[in-house]
């Protein structure tokens, strides 16, 4: 078995992670207008929500990756491209984030809701949301998956491989991590199955996922902040 | 308490940084005039102070972040949330920069000054300046005042965590930075409200505080240099 | 003879490996339509193509020279000028894989089999290829050919200056390395001749090759689930 | 005096150097022709070279700092913000290229040699690259000046500063390296008024230096294979 060095690995995952991280802040345009600068800025707001969507989970996944190579002490030229694999499909994130927003923002056509019951109203929003929203909430979906999917591998790998990591107590916790990472990748399929049938909801699923996962630090520090003073 | 190594923190925060910094080069073109080239560069003024401000505030980001993390030996999930949610308002700054100068390369429009006494003259510029350059000023500096909130966060985080700097010294020498930096907040605070009134003020605020920044070292070594033939 | 270290030839190599394997990810677009999501994106299909096998060549080249670094300690200012050389080429990948999955998608014509035999159509489908394909394919196997004579040119001059590398051993190991890469400048170059005659073959031999890179890794989790299940 | 990692300066700056040195790669484009691809290549000629050039130059400077911090021990805010300083121009020289390069392949006007002697022949194009090329040569000339004047700076400051470099060889090292970069300053400086006088002296003396700096480690190889074979 042929060892690789960790440090390249996690230095060219880093910047892969820090391109892809950065890459929707590209797709923000300053509003060629004079007056009324707000609302101008507003209409961009797909291109707003993509960009916190995408940071948010390309960063939660640079975190997992963080995690468990700091458990290992060296890599082989599997571990190198099974992480380049992982890497191609977070590297698609950003694609399929601004695909699944642009299609949120872009309703084909907004229906007459004019003496509809209610169930009748959200009957109608779904099904224009399936025919409109599926396709690019799938694609969303499937890039999780299979960034997922991958991570997953680079686990079981280095758990497998004799000598990949550091410690006996390492690999008891990689494969507790890794256990509950699998059902990640469970919760994925039931959202990507969800979305076929219930776009709506999927979309929303990952939205309120990925800003619980930027508000998480802010509302600790809110707690800290309210008991010191208390 | 987990903890995660700080080698991964840094390359990808380094990374992020050093994208962030180039990113408004990109807004650079090549004027296509064959003749009188200066002044067709000059007309791009705005993109240039844009340049230079933007690289000079995400520059001592980067240097307050190094100064912190080189008193630390280890990192927690939890300061590499925040990290990440400081990396994502500096990741803004190229844009929110970008949005400032072009308000203010772009008056509205240019009033009659003909006939107008002193104050009347500074009222008139002032009322043009609170209406376009309010909304851009505003967002700018709420960006740099989430930056400095955050980067306060994550040193109060690294102060009240056992075991995470290097020694004990290293921690009162971050408390007292941190109570500096937040002079830095209060500071932030204070031109947001003076750009709601006196936005010009606002605005040359920011931009001799970054051309200042960027010239300390050059005036550091004409010093030396007068000293050393003196 | 100086040496220069090689943390800093390591961190700048990646640097620009992660850029280069991510920038055609940038010529991904959303499909302006609002119904038939995916014929629109399956349009797009040279561009997907060409971003898997430029990753995929990206991918293999940095793998090779994570190898080659591995086995030395301190770099030379004229491997720093070799590896800049190196670099130089493989930025160059992603605009020549462009350029050869642009032309395989935009066929100059597309003829009249109607009454063919077999024989005649192969003929006619390979004249065209010819006369569209053979300058961009040509290129894109100048650019690897290249880029593997520098790879190569690093690795015997690790080998032939002293106390470049880390031990004996390693030396041994690199002039194995440096020999089988040797039989892969030699494909290349048979690919590149192939490609003036048969420039569809040499086409669908880069194309399969890259595919083939990015297959592996998932054929040997599947080989293992399986041994594993059984 | 406080002091700062070396490790982060140099990461920064790695990733600064790379992205820098892949920017005009974006500025490669597919001519969307379908017949003679090579002309249509070949009339980007002046994208092309202002890529090589770059490169080269941005190379060049990367190995002179990375020569320069591995002579040091340790960074003091001080350091880093030259560093900023000095990256800021780098930041620019893909800019400075560009412009230099654009101007160079549109003159302005091919004027009618028919008659003129040899002598009048010179003194018209020189004219007429005066008039078209000065500012972008000056321009270009400047961008090099600040790089060098920077870089220059660095070497002192760490040469003056007692505890930044590794031991006191690596002060003469340092000291020998900064008098034979003040002659580079001194040559940039002549090279910069000629280019006042005889644009296109200084234009082809910038592109003969960036091509040798490329072609240096190629003529060594061919130089080892002949002593190999003979």
């Amino acid at each position: 078995m042929d060892f690789l060095p960790k440090g390249r690995l996690d230095a060219f995952a880093d910047g892969v992670f820090a391109i892809v991280i950065t890459l929707l802040v590209l797709d923000l345009s300053i509003p060629q207008v004079f007056e009324n600068l707000m609302p101008a800025l507003f209409q961009q707001w797909s291109v707003f929500l993509a960009y916190i969507i995408s940071f948010a989970f390309v960063g939660s996944v640079w975190i997992t990756h963080s995690s468990i190579t700091a458990l290992m002490k060296q890599e082989t030229p599997r571990s190198y491209r099974l992480t380049l694999l992982m890497l191609f499909f977070v590297s698609l994130i950003p694609f399929t984030t601004k695909l699944m927003s642009f299609y949120l923002s872009h309703p084909p056509m907004i229906p007459d809701f004019h003496g509809m019951d209610l169930l009748s109203m959200v009957e109608t929003v779904n099904a224009i949301a399936r025919s409109a929203l599926t396709a690019p909430v799938t694609i969303y979906g499937l890039d999780l998956l299979f960034t997922s999917v991958t991570m997953n591998a680079i686990m079981k790998s280095a758990i497998r491989t004799p000598d990949m990591l550091i410690s006996e107590a390492a690999k008891n916790e990689l494969s507790a991590l890794q256990r509950r990472q699998q059902y990640g990748v469970i919760i994925i399929i039931g959202t990507l199955i969800c979305g076929f049938i219930l776009p709506m909801i999927a979309v929303f699923g990952y939205i309120i996922v990925s800003i619980l996962f930027f508000i998480t630090p802010t509302i600790h520090i809110a707690k800290e902040t309210l008991r010191k003073n208390s």
